[in-house]
């Protein structure tokens, strides 16, 4: 065997890839991957697929410009806007989903040793994007309220004692991965402040931000704090289509420029094809007519979920209530292993979850679980908690 | 403005950029990008992907495994057995372009302050990929007849004094990039020796490899050295589409491994949609019957193109003959600056190349330049050269 890069010793085959082998195993109802539903796919992608073929198939097939499609950048700029991000066109570029766009923060601002805050627990894809950086992980504990910005306000005061100042704050705002749970405004504005005050740039992970089940969405960061500090991920997989792995990072020109400058030894330039689809499916407001189609049925599968965990699972259970996004966050009494009850809970009683300690960087958690439950029907749903409530008990016995 | 790692203070916006704006300037003749020429693309696309949005909407619009759709890498892992390189499913996983394949590579070898070899001039994408890991690149000269390996085998004994391993070996043996030459049969078996003899693995980017204008190729350096000693990049960018920003890496399952570990954190996974189509086009016999087409119509551009760099370009400029790809290398006499001629060469005379110093990881080479036939139609290209060498002469006079 050749000699190996340090960070590559350290590498495990992690849970993102069992996740997917999970899927394969016959008749699981799968409360695993982070997957939107098939069915909020609007039919009218094969039309404008059709438009393409015919009118653009030599631009859908060849190399496109390394910050994205410029028709496309201005598209996404405009909507941004709406939202209260004051996007330009030198603002913006296109990314391989919005991990690509963490990716490449992390090429722009960290050298080995440096400290990065992430909420505890996060999204298992930061972690693995940002690990092989080899940095130090600082966690932030998040409550329903979303991060718990009065201890980071300490520990970032600790930090500074010791002349430590981390190289960005990672937050998911919005329907927050794993736990679901949204930071309120008060907390918003906080994390601006102490950002700023310590002189980190905040980097916001929008990816579940408009999935709001009802009513209006909270300002981003990004709104907030300014471009300038906050610098903004963004992705279709959610709210589009994941397989078209497009994605946004927005930031002040001068980050896009090194980001840019990245990219183009990363892999050069985002897939053409999904770009032209992309923009002509948000230009006819399919993007709007989908989010309204996938809000809608989160809340009812969100209301199903928690109602049978609610009255499924051994007392002492507690669950996140969320307000929008794909997850909710369940603690169980007592001394149940996640990890170690997975294998048997996907085989015996066929249902999959993904174990607590995916989501720490320090693997705590052992008696947590993240319930996803974008992707059951809601017919199926209680008896996929039904099997989980049993594959929890069979650990207890 | 806030802290970033060392190595982004050191990114400079590259010529990769620059290339796709001179694209845009009005009636310029473009012998820079290394594009396929649209004509290639063959009609069948359009129906194969009306077939997709008819039946496999919702596999093309979702996330597929990290690997790569199992399908599309079996039909791969078969068309290299073909090719004489023995790949299991094991040994292959699905890229986003080889850029992302070498990048894996970097990730998995490259330690900061590691050594790398490279071929001197190369590929400007592989160095903007290798050049983030911070490491040193040790450069081994490029003949007629592809690197040098006498040269690399006199370097690999110097650093072996020093105690120094590098980390791989980074090659384009067929049709280089940016040189258009052929490692000849000898030197390859004689690169697998040298490789083998210290320890060190080769990385054989395969971009161009079946672009030969006619013949037999010769066997890949992954078929003379299996893949336990040559990891093989291959991608759909020269013989079906760049735009659907697809390749593939090939090697033994533990380095696999660590490269979807990896990509999971880099990407997640490649797109869908391109990955059904590429199958469907592949199994359809249309990359062959592309190929073919490429084939034919670069080996005439190639032809007018030297004919008439020998015709009007300035006595003693020199010029490789390619025998497949899209490169040919120009050296001009005297002490024409290929960098500094650009900007004049693009808004007066309305042509393009890319100078010589941008494929050098030292900036050498400042009276050369790359000259890339695949895009200009035949008819258009004796024009492009007469402006080129009035470009040339204007610098001269």
């Amino acid at each position: 065997m050749y000699k190996l890069a340090k960070r590559a010793t350290m590498a495990q085959n992690s849970e993102l890839a069992a996740m997917f082998k999970m899927l394969e195993e016959p008749g699981i109802i799968s409360f695993s991957g982070g997957f939107p539903d098939p069915k909020w796919y609007l039919d009218e992608v094969k039309q404008i697929e059709a438009e393409i073929m015919a009118n653009k198939k030599d631009e859908a097939l060849s190399y496109g410009p390394t910050p994205g499609l410029t028709p496309f950048r201005e598209f996404l700029a405009e909507r941004l806007c709406g939202e209260g991000i004051a996007t330009k066109l030198e603002n913006i570029m296109i990314t391989h989903g919005s991990l690509q766009g963490l990716d490449l923060v992390c090429r722009i601002f960290l050298d080995e040793g440096d400290h990065v805050i992430i909420e505890s627990p996060t999204y298992i894809g930061a972690i693995l994007t940002i690990q092989p950086y080899g940095v130090n992980f600082v966690g932030i504990p998040v409550d329903d309220d979303g991060m718990q910005v009065e201890a980071l306000e300490e520990t970032m005061s600790e930090l500074a004692k010791k002349g430590i100042t981390p190289k960005f704050i990672y937050t998911i705002p919005s329907f927050q991965n794993p736990t679901g749970t949204m930071m309120s405004l008060a907390r918003r504005r906080d994390l601006v402040r102490v950002a700023q005050r310590y002189g980190v740039p905040i980097v916001e992970d929008h990816a579940y931000g408009e999935l709001k089940f009802e009513g209006e969405l909270l300002p981003t960061l990004a709104e907030l704090g300014g471009i300038e500090n906050v610098i903004h991920l963004g992705t279709l997989s959610k709210i589009f289509s994941p397989g078209v792995r497009l994605g946004w990072l927005v930031a002040h020109p001068s980050i896009i420029e090194k980001a840019v400058y990245f990219k183009q030894g990363m892999d050069q330039c985002s897939n053409s094809m999904g770009q032209l689809l992309a923009l002509e499916y948000g230009r006819r407001g399919l993007i709007e007519k989908q989010i309204a189609v996938t809000r809608s049925a989160l809340k009812e599968k969100a209301s199903v979920t928690l109602e049978n965990l609610q009255k499924l699972m051994p007392e002492g259970t507690s669950f996140t209530v969320p307000q929008g996004g794909f997850y909710t966050w369940v603690s169980v009494p007592g001394d149940f292993d996640s990890v170690k009850a997975l294998g048997r809970a996907v085989k015996e009683f066929k249902v999959a979850y993904v174990a607590g300690p995916s989501f720490y960087h320090d693997r705590r958690g052992p008696n947590q679980m993240r319930i996803c439950f974008s992707l059951p029907d809601p017919e199926i749903i209680p008896e996929g908690i039904r099997r989980l409530a049993a594959a929890v008990k069979a650990w207890e016995s």
